[in-house]
């Protein structure tokens, strides 16, 4: 399969840029140095109609970049970044191109920003949406049924918000750049009963990008690269009401089986885990559902900072969605770019020692579809 | 590569169906019949967000379906249809899936109608944007030029019109059923001289799907089939004002070029052609500019009912944007579909006799990209 030999992302948080501007600016690096490689461009993005009023990203951005090449615009909602690199590889894999540079990116934060929940709401079905169900208040639903079922301790989803921001303050390119405490949580405003404001990623503008290459190419670079060894990809009903399980999100748990299949991995096996904490009840819920933990085990590894930097399993060492931001399109995106710095020792203050494989789980909606990607070591 | 081996359409028009149920609509047959053979799905649309409110469309469509597969949204603006023909092929001959069904789907007449041209110039680059231009002034722009540098007569342009009309008379789902006469065309309303109402094509609803599998279902399907030859992508800048022509479509001519070297095929040897006619002018030039004539002899091709079937080079057998109809996300599809039924020896009273090998021509914004794909029989 295909490798990744580079990328580049932006710092997330509010941004005065443009939306072509942070696209641009994340892609910057990785257009200078492999111009002449690059022979097909994806975007990642969701919402440029909705906030920015811009159609056809993808050409302003070929056009901005001066690159001669074909491009489209992959959107799967929250997770477009993560059918971004499935597309990528895909189109590697089959020959249709040799060298994709993959570019996610959102603008959120713009006049339409007090709008933000009602635009990413128009993910729901209409009878849920009707019902007044936004994705803030289907995580305090996880949240109570969590709690409840497994008897778990409510401190363990704040320690995640905890650990995530402790991680984002070694991530120069995160959203929050300061470490908070439990009782910063806990004293934050509540959001939807339980959760508090900062259990909940914050509204984030950022891009990120990398370049997608097929194995002549890879082989023959020198530099740092990342092997994807293989994708897993699953769904589920848009429904809330008509899903089986709740605190088991079957299309997280069925992209990663998948993907640790392809691979012949065990899910113990993988030192570098990206996870989509679009609300931090989900990185424990997450952390189970791709076979870290057992069903309601998680919580406890959280408490007892197992997934925090230096800890038994490391999750979210980026800062997650929750420290690190989640501009859409670019979360995904975002995830194999720290994948990426992990296994090729290039992490700095928060590096994983002797990281040799990685995934990402990308999400689309409260679980819609999920893609999963296991990275190898190529060096 | 890849082969097709069912498609469905819904009638183009005016519909008051809903999008979901448009898209439900032209994909029934397929997964009536390939229910448990589908593993992904790819939604090809542009504007939901604008037009009807709604994100994340591919997981919702999935979800109407009962189909239990992984998802996205590939989106190019009009040429949205190949590029997601493009990418389920990928997915395919990479190995990522075995059969993904692939929904075009755009539903363009809603309480925004008025606001079609806009939302369609959200294409353009800014500075483009506030100088005023639009799509349909573009078509008049490129109509003045091709006339002035070829000595065209102005009346090949109608005739297109005509021709396209006469064609989606004999195709129960174009959205015009009626033929035209040229004192029709010169007798409709002009919209941006020089060209009038009926050289452009109508706001439409609409969907169309296909299924694209790999060659081991393909093969052990006895039905209809279609084998999906080369596909060849390429670009344009945004910016009309910086291309160094305005009478060549580089990214059509690349394309094409390049899906026919790797068909190992000629330009004369395709019986069946559909093109990007969003205005009547785009099928000359791009007739030319994938090599069925000489640069400047297109409009004598037109002229001679050259391209009009039962003449030596049909077009656009469907009807074409022009008459058909143009939902935006739904036109590459139906492109596709065509050739389909035209190989397959299916187009009923519009049929080319003894068509082997067909192209379609599906470009984004007034050239911002393009993808050719080049098909043949596999009966």
């Amino acid at each position: 399969m295909a490798s990744i030999i580079s990328t580049g992302m932006t710092k997330f948080g509010k941004r005065p840029e443009d939306l072509l501007r942070l696209a641009a600016e994340s892609s910057e690096n990785i257009v200078r140095e492999f111009r002449d490689t690059i022979d097909f461009m994806i975007v990642s993005n969701s919402y440029s109609g909705e906030y920015a009023g811009i159609s056809g990203l993808n050409n302003l951005l070929t056009t901005y970049l001066s690159l001669d090449v074909p491009s489209m615009r992959v959107d799967n909602t929250s997770g477009s970044g993560g059918s971004a690199i499935a597309t990528a590889t895909a189109l590697v894999d089959s020959g249709q191109a040799n060298a994709v540079l993959v570019t996610g990116a959102e603008k959120m934060n713009t006049g339409k920003t007090k709008e933000s929940s009602k635009i990413i709401a128009s993910l729901l079905p209409d009878a849920e949406k009707m019902a007044g169900l936004t994705l803030p208040s289907l995580g305090a639903f996880l949240s109570r049924s969590y709690l409840e079922e497994f008897g778990a301790d409510r401190n363990a989803i704040s320690k995640v918000s905890v650990k995530n921001r402790y991680h984002a303050s070694m991530n120069p390119h995160a959203h929050f750049q300061k470490p908070i405490t439990l009782e910063d949580v806990v004293n934050s405003k509540v959001i939807a009963d339980p959760l508090h404001l900062l259990e909940y990623c914050p509204v984030s503008d950022g891009a990120a990008s990398l370049l997608v290459v097929n194995d002549e190419i890879a082989e023959k670079f020198n530099g740092h690269k990342v092997h994807i060894n293989a994708i897993g990809s699953a769904t589920n009903v848009a429904y809330i009401s008509e899903r089986k399980t709740f605190t088991t999100i079957k299309s997280v748990k069925e992209a990663a089986a998948k993907a640790f299949r392809k691979a012949s991995l065990d899910p113990g096996d993988v030192d570098v885990v990206e996870l989509h904490d679009m609300t931090a009840v989900l990185e424990i819920v997450e952390s189970e559902d791709i076979g870290l933990f057992e069903k309601g085990e998680g919580w406890k590894a959280a408490m007892e900072d197992q997934t925090r930097l230096g800890g038994k399993r490391p999750i979210n060492t980026s800062g997650g969605l929750n420290s690190k931001g989640h501009p859409i399109g670019a979360s995904g995106i975002a995830q194999a770019v720290e994948v990426f710095h992990q296994l090729t020792g290039t992490a700095g203050e928060r590096q994983i020692r002797n990281a040799e494989t990685g995934i990402s789980v990308s999400m689309a909606g409260f679980g819609n579809n999920t893609t999963a990607i296991v990275y190898g070591d190529a060096r």
